[in-house]
């Protein structure tokens, strides 16, 4: 490998290459503190050095992972010491917006948060939103195909991109750089980096779709009491808002226990006894009639005996009390440690049955489990934070297998956005055919097939998923 | 091939199996009469039947091309004497709408207009609108990515599903039936389907997401003088509609002048001598608050000095009224004969530019040019229909080189929404790169080794395309 870094650095130059402490005293991931254990750490200033360093390392057999932002949950951005690390942390600019058509070409690297801003100046919105915005990257938002606070209506990281470049394993560029909404010019190729986490090519650039700024936001917390008036309300505010719905977070009793009145930070907006609270947001062009709106599609729920309690935030730091409950993340790790986390998607008719049976089969094999739920409901994905008192290996796979077993009667799919990487990729056949798998193995082959990109995460080894039939038996 | 027809016959029964004249009576084109060339029509009942007349294929290396509605314009469903045709006209079935998590399952035949009206039954709507819809099956939306009028506000057929059955050249059914909105297990194997013109497999079924019914509509015609302000007008309703903006169709005076004012049909809801005619509509949730805001932001732009004259549809016949100007295919038929039809996309900014550079570069070649330029404005795409007195092939291949020559200078695309079949083919390098193109033909030898799929659509024979250094030489 000695050889093959000489010649990489003499591509990068001295500050494209990091080596020894400087590749250790870094982690792998934004929730670990685990060292990085690849042999070097690539850091190449632009796309013709992202090629030419893929070209010796695929004359050199070398797997290569690329690092983003490093806010993935699922373990994507491990490496080995026989791996490279090629970091775009060098790759953040942000080209001028396009303002007629509304688009903005960026590096992989640039952060999401400085695309927001960026965007903002210019009277126009990147809708892509989550909690990492400060540190994950726009490469990694698409590798992952990141979901977030927005997915309700704008959809998911896929949505938002027009264009993508690409590196190849073998260092060819798939410049694939759209501008535009429509273009059914042969197979959309971009497609394939989306969402395939680095392991069929390195997004180097990408075109971003951008939306008019809404000035108008309307905020509101809602207590509900039966499961059933949760699903109801939520196609009322759908349908009475009129496309201007934008979030849609619900948070069961055990969640707003935990961080509202256990947690004591954040006063007690509504009372502590509710089932459920929602966490309502609708936003638009003008202030007067879109309030207005909104207040009449919340008197409908009223009326229609949904709604057990709620209040509007009446100005702008209020709505950000509000948002702040729903996005403690600190409160959850501080009162659910060692935390395991899991993000499944299922049907809203199921959904609740689905955490009752998932909260008794836990339960039943640890007793002093605690478990919190909350989530993206507009879009059908709910995350599930629990604790056990445990996150060794065994007890966490362990503690996987019965919440991945019970999603498996209501068709469940065991990652909504948080991707496969490392840590799913066993359960991997709980959500795919084993057909769809092979499928994903022949496009592997077709675009890496000495399998040097992001070895070993996304496609399980081989092995059998926990069926139901295993489970009755 | 007898044989195999004998083998086929034997899994479909002789219901499934057209021969003879049973072929030649149909024609392949929703547009002209070319009968059937294919040597049968094969004709499945359900998805097994159609894996096993693909295994049969795949075995006797028989091409295959699919039928859906036939409605597509680029002759992407044309056929050879060597060719099996596998039309899906007996997989129409739609399965009850599943009205919690808003989808429905359909077979591939299931005709678009079928699907709408099973929907709003269930005060629900499939977004997916375009003038075919009484032929154009869902099989045919998705393996072409369909646009039409609804692109602005809910995008692409590609964001209107969420699962894909589909039949691989030999035989393999890829059974990515996704039902929820978030689902990052692994690649998105149902992308491959989408827009790829039945070159890597065959759709049979589909998940379909649906949308709230929108009760309230809005509906404008607005004269505009100065292309510049058909753009700030366009900003400032997406802007102001904060979301319900469904419709941004604009007619060129060329368009109006042939369908308005010659065809003498419908009326003159606006004077002949303005520039540009601007369909605008917005949908919501209630009638009274929508109105008012529509017509809010209306007053914004006469007020920015945007408007020339203007006409608010004060009923659902007028609304219907202006909307039969810009469907009026038939009007566009009958004045411009033989028509030939574009579809291109590029960016706002440029596309007055390149409406008069093509319409220049066209007259100059073509003096007796007629040409009407209208489309889908707010999505970046417009059509061009034209006569030039010819529609004999040389002719036909002369206008295209000039249209996608002048395209080139503003990164235009072009096919926006109707694909490249076997009509564009010879232009797809105008749009794509030859790295992409390589990375196309990567995917087919991956999916269809023998190339038995829609044998000769989509990937072009190795041949130059014009380029602007040509142009200027």
């Amino acid at each position: 490998m000695q050889e093959l870094l000489k010649q990489i650095g003499r591509i990068t130059g001295p500050a494209g290459l990091l080596t020894g402490d400087d590749v250790t005293a870094r982690s792998e991931s934004w929730v670990t503190n685990v060292p990085c254990r690849a042999k070097a750490i690539v850091r190449p200033a632009n796309t013709a050095e992202v090629s030419a360093v893929m070209k010796l390392c695929h004359a050199a057999g070398q797997t290569v992972v690329t690092h983003g932002g490093l806010t993935g949950l699922v373990d994507g951005a491990y490496s080995t010491p026989n791996d490279l690390v090629l970091s775009l942390e060098r790759m953040r600019q942000i080209d001028p917006i396009d303002k007629d058509n509304r688009t903005v070409k960026v590096q992989a690297g640039a952060v999401l948060q400085s695309v927001h801003e960026v965007a903002a100046q210019a009277e126009l919105m990147f809708p892509l939103d989550l909690g990492a915005r400060g540190s994950a990257t726009i490469g990694g938002n698409l590798s992952t195909n990141a979901g977030g606070n927005s997915v309700i209506r704008y959809g998911m990281a896929r949505e938002q991109v027009l264009g993508i470049e690409a590196v190849l394993a073998d260092g060819t560029v798939i410049s694939s750089l759209n501008q535009v909404i429509k273009n059914n010019t042969g197979y959309d190729v971009k497609q394939l980096f989306i969402g395939s986490e680095g392991t069929l090519g390195i997004i180097t650039q990408a075109v971003l779709r951008l939306r008019p700024l809404l000035r108008s936001r309307q905020t509101a917390l809602v207590a509900i009491n039966r499961f059933s008036d949760v699903t109801r309300f939520l196609r009322l505010m759908d349908a009475g808002l009129g496309g201007s719905l934008s979030a849609f977070e619900v948070m069961w009793n055990d969640f707003y226990s935990l961080i509202v009145v256990e947690g004591g930070e954040h006063g007690q907006p509504l009372g502590p006894d509710h089932a459920y609270y929602v966490l309502l947001e609708a936003s638009g062009g003008h202030e007067d009639t879109d309030q207005a709106r909104f207040d009449q599609a919340l008197e409908q729920a009223y009326d229609a005996g949904l709604v057990a309690d709620a209040v509007v935030a009446q100005s702008s730091r209020q709505r950000e009390e509000l948002w702040a409950i729903r996005d403690d993340i600190d409160g959850l790790v501080r009162g659910l440690n060692p935390a395991i986390t899991f993000d499944v998607s299922l049907g809203l008719a199921d959904m609740n049955e689905y955490v009752d049976k998932v909260r008794a089969a836990l339960q039943a094999l640890w007793p002093q489990l605690r478990m919190v739920v909350f989530g993206h409901l507009g879009d059908g994905n709910i995350h599930l934070v629990l604790t056990v008192g445990s996150n060794a290996n065994d007890v966490v796979y362990a503690v996987e297998e019965v919440v991945y077993r019970e999603l498996q009667p209501f068709a469940g799919i065991i990652s909504a956005e948080h991707g496969i990487g490392l840590l799913k990729k066993d359960f991997l056949h709980c959500s795919r055919s084993p057909d769809e798998i092979a499928l994903m193995r022949s496009l592997k082959n077709a675009l890496d097939p000495l399998g040097i990109l992001n070895p070993g995460k996304v496609l399980p080894d081989a092995k059998a998923c926990i069926t139901t039939a295993e489970q009755s038996a």
